[in-house]
């Protein structure tokens, strides 16, 4: 059996892990980011979590065939350089050679989105596929596109930035500059902000209570309020699922996917979210007469897809014959 | 030097062609369809072209490595069958074995927009690259990815019916059945509805003089009207190069390649299509600081983009050991 190290860095915390080539995680460690810190820093400690899980799963570091990290960003998987990161101080940080300071093993890095898709394509929802897209909504709307078994990226390595696909053309202003992006209507903040709308139209519905009871006009609100039977939360519900499958199936159309893995907490919520989605989403896309449809599955990985995916990430590098050193 | 019969069929012309492994059209016939005859008729003449671009270009059957057929509609290429058709009575069509029936070549069939774009990528705007997309504004917006040099439609080989993303969410009905495609925003048609749109506000306009100069609200009259000084007809070329742009720029976030190419007649007006497209577009999209950007460059292969394209996606059907016997 062969081993492979994953490493999710996030703006918080780092998790690093072992797993085998068929996506089982073996161990984990994390740690803190502290991302006020020095790239230089930030990089050798990932190295060392590295060493540290290696030893943990009692093995040696000629056991591991390669590290693949997720990081936020645009990574480029050919230079080992993390071009570019909204949320660390890693403009242009030469990751791979850094962490090849710390541990002699090959280095491959990828976007977190790719990589939570390539868990989920592995060992998750979409095992089995060789085409699938994931999508989570969280406080953005992140997309990772699996095409014959491996990341698709683009040639810069800089997409599928699918969130940032405009769904209401000049609609609502997005942090990437475009207005009306499918991240401003399917996220959670998205949700939030509906339903903070819709308190405000009509302030004598249950949203505002529960708005006050959650403290603030969360993604939550709106399903609580409507378990309460409120007509106004229902309204909010059904205007975010419109939103959600209009753009779910957009995906579906640009993608074809054999598996469509969706995810984030708001899937939590269960068949009040769930339903419409998946009902709403199957009815608009182009399948023709006889055209096998795409599945909609729920994302399987939670917490430890960034790991998993980081180190299946890797594996198909090596497999690949890409140079990692 | 390796030959293809490429063959592009469509609901008025069958045109086939001889081509060569770089792509050289070396030459071609073009027939009717007459799509009102049977679909075994129809397969049979094609079958025949293909004999005859074989022997009018001095080559032997035993010459040519295989058969690529464009068709509208989606082609499952693992069975070999045409499974659905909206302009041909193509319904579960069994292409393969029918055409074998007249030729003993391993034949392939796939989507035309695809076709297209595989065009463009071996022998047209996107020469040299691995990743491009192309896109046709006609009638309707057509589409097709390139990955890795390979045409991308997904597990059901339905996709990518990019036309059909929603870029309007609530918008203009579309023949697909969702609201709001690109397609209703992008293609000639809808710039013609736009254009009438604008002369119906504003009678006054010089749209109203051109539209029956040409004889009806077609894609070319707000150019003429524009060119003529008309301030409502700018407006209308304003609005409808917004639109293209967004879905330019959404393609462009979704795939990240190397090179879009634009197509269709509607590029034929040049510079006052051209500058505000491409400026637009390029505004729009999701690169980070650092990041290799896409060029967009325009189609060059013409009427001859469907007959190429199917012989080289024939052509790598055969490079990938796909049975198309």
């Amino acid at each position: 059996m062969a081993y492979y190290v994953g490493i999710d860095l996030g703006g918080t915390n780092i998790k690093t892990g072992v797993v085998d080539s068929e996506g089982n995680l073996i161990n984990k460690i994390k740690i803190k980011t502290h991302a006020e810190r020095t790239m230089e820093e930030i990089i050798h400690d990932m190295g060392q979590t590295a060493l540290d899980v290696i030893k943990d799963a009692g093995l040696e570091v000629s056991d591991i065939s390669a590290i693949g990290i997720g990081s936020p960003g645009t990574p480029d998987n050919l230079s080992g350089v993390l071009v570019y990161s909204s949320n660390l101080p890693f403009n242009m940080a030469p990751m791979r050679k850094l962490i090849r300071e710390v541990v002699d093993l090959p280095v491959y890095i990828d976007n977190d989105a790719n990589c939570a898709a390539m868990a989920e394509a592995v060992a998750g929802a979409a095992k089995g596929t060789k085409d699938s897209v994931t999508i989570t909504l969280g406080t953005g709307v992140g997309a990772g596109v699996i095409v014959n078994g491996r990341i698709y990226s683009g040639f810069n390595q800089a997409g599928s930035e699918f969130g940032h696909t405009v769904l209401v053309s000049g609609g609502i202003q997005c942090k990437c500059g475009r207005k009306g992006c499918f991240e401003q209507y399917a996220s959670a903040s998205a949700l939030a902000r509906m339903t903070k709308e819709a308190a405000d139209e009509d302030p004598n519905s249950l949203l505002t209570e529960v708005i006050a009871e959650q403290g603030a006009p969360n993604a939550k609100a709106a399903f609580i309020a409507m378990r309460r039977g409120d007509k106004k939360a229902e309204e909010v519900i059904d205007k975010y699922t419109d939103y959600l499958a209009d753009g779910l199936a957009n995906a579906i159309n640009t993608f074809m996917p054999e598996v469509l893995v969706v995810g984030g907490g708001v899937c939590n919520e269960g068949d009040p979210l769930l339903i419409p989605m998946r009902e709403k989403t199957m009815s608009r896309p182009y399948f023709g007469p006889g055209v096998p449809k795409t599945e909609i599955r729920l994302a399987q990985m939670g917490n430890d897809a960034g790991i998993v995916g980081a180190a299946m990430m890797g594996m198909t590098c090596v497999l690949d014959n890409i140079d990692g050193k």
